[in-house]
């Protein structure tokens, strides 16, 4: 009896890292992957994750997969390179998206690997070899093996997915009224993303004016449904594209408006009818 | 009978944006249309046009398209993103360059459509679902169906090409030994593309010397046939690749050493034999 | 008699350039190679190379080429472009690595030869059409004919490598218990890459702590096998992931704590056992 087959989709290669575009690093991983996995089409998705900011590049692949179709996400992300740090491989279950991820086990790969449906399976990678530039010796071997089709089971030991590293969960209070978030992300148009959600706006019914305790400082905004909305000048509350609530500008840089950056708090208070 | 076919050329799918290389709105670009539009090879013409400039972007694409192979060209520099500014879609009639064009209808587009030939046929895309992220949502889908084959009536209603939104005409006025010019673009190394062309030289008489008023300083410079005749640390006068004239240094920046930034105005005299 | 052959492999073309990635100058560059050698693999090595920096760009391509694998390197920093400055294209022996190198004959190219076996031929690359773009003009169109199969005959007549225009050498001196090195690259983390390599420091017999008499200053270091072993604040003598010795620093940039920039010289000292 011949089992019914279900064709692989090898899809792409993802690449995330924090290595710029100033020097060869972004480009000799595109290189790497061309020899070791001839017509894998490469997909950059950033090479400009600050330096070491393993949370910046961990939001960022969580923003990003749930657009991503099939194939294998490489993120390299990694202060702990030539260190004792373990570097791994996830399996993930949706088939539509990303299946496999690969990078160094510092909380880069788990947050996107949850926002489509969590991790299957990992193992540790066998690091013989690796030195100062896994990006080039051991992540990019590895995400062309699997994007050629080796067994996660063939690159080193299962690892329980419970004890895997993570990074501290971005703070978020929803009261009566009240929101208490953190920016997760200012964006290169100075967009200020905060870690509440549209549901958040909604269940403390935040509308209309809203209070922005930020920086030290008070100040106020209007909850708008789109960029035209916003004042000229002033600033805005607008569900952002991932579904997040965010401080906008009119042309203009929120974060400078109103001195924030990545990780600071943010209060967001209904006003009341008064004003 | 058997009708003779043409068998239709894909092409490529060229992406220009001011989204930058830092966070993964570009990627994300790139990713949609690798699901939407499989085997579609996809060129980065540049995304980095400085934020919401939509003439940089416009000057952009005018510039590049001569050089460009069949295919679909998408094109995102969008301040009213988010707003009621119409999406749209062109078909211009070149097949040996971008047959589609696609983005909003600010005047980003149309420079581009007419170097290549002009404007076909124009439809105003379908919005629905767009939001804040229409390269993603919008853009990319369409130049992705484009590319697959999908018929322009199918994307929207028809737009008379003559209604599409314009920039204003970059400044020129070409009199006797005079040119009254604007800056178009300031490139990388500091090189001054100026509105007016070659043939705007020839019919002025200017050659040799050549008296520049910008930036509200008088100086001199001289008509170079290469950059080998630009005297070290001074200024010549060259037609550039695209056939402008240019304001261009010997290794160094004529944007600074004239003080000269995009849509300033200058003004090129034929010195008399007296100098 | 059907004789032996050997299927060609046409392999990747592999893209330097000081053009940046502001303006539409790579992006023409992977046009005119996706409309002249359709198919053809484009990798981006870099873009980032300091404008007019030969001597960066080499080291770079030196740096990446015994990574590659099959095809044709396209290597432009140009600071001569639109002068009589030769253009060249070299013939290389190893068929696993690029086996075309294209560029300008101004010492961007033979190091990066040199770091895979050598050069085998060069040509002097016919230059009617050239102007200020030749990177557009010429010598994407000729990596594109090299991708396609031309043969170097074709392209112009031979040059004597041994005749092809060289820079300095680095800087390196290897005596007891001392090197005189100089700065090769500093990199986007600001790890600074010496001219010598590992050998030289077991041939000197460094190890432990290391004097550094750099930028004016004299410090002192520890030999680290790894990062871990880097103490934090302080600076490490690594050797990097292209055999060479590096200072570096815990999260940290070696080159803003040591004052160091490229073509610098580093003295490398044993600390005697005293210390």
């Amino acid at each position: 009896m011949v089992s019914a087959s279900v064709p692989r989709v090898r899809g792409c290669i993802f690449v995330l890292t924090d290595y710029g575009n100033s020097d060869e690093f972004a480009g000799i991983l595109r290189s790497v992957i061309a020899r070791q996995a001839p017509g894998a089409p490469v997909v950059d998705l950033t090479h400009g994750i600050a330096a070491f900011d393993v949370r910046a590049g961990a939001l960022c692949l969580a923003r990003s997969v749930p657009h991503l179709g099939p194939g294998v996400l490489l993120g390299v992300v990694d202060p702990g390179v030539a260190t004792s740090r373990r570097a791994i491989a996830l399996n993930l279950g949706d088939i539509s998206r990303p299946r496999h991820l690969v990078g160094p086990d510092n909380g880069l790969l788990i947050w996107a690997a949850e926002a489509i449906g969590g991790v299957q399976a990992a193992v540790e990678l066998d690091r013989t070899g690796s030195g100062t530039f896994d990006g080039r010796d051991l992540f990019a071997p590895v995400a062309s093996a699997l994007w050629n089709g080796t067994a996660m089971a063939d690159l080193g030991p299962a690892v329980d997915p419970d004890h895997l590293v993570r990074l501290r969960e971005p703070a978020l209070s929803v009261g009566a009224g009240v929101i208490e978030a953190e920016v997760l992300w200012v964006d290169t148009f100075g967009n200020v993303q905060l870690s509440a959600r549209a549901t958040d706006a909604t269940s403390t019914g935040l509308g209309g004016l809203v209070e922005i305790e930020a920086a030290g400082r008070l100040s106020t905004c209007e909850r708008a449904g789109s960029f035209e909305a916003v004042p000229s000048g002033g600033i805005g509350l607008i569900v952002d594209s991932n579904g997040h609530l965010a401080l906008v500008g009119d042309r203009s840089s929120a974060a400078l408006t109103l001195g924030l950056r990545e990780t600071d708090p943010v209060t967001l208070r209904r006003v009341g009818g008064t004003s």
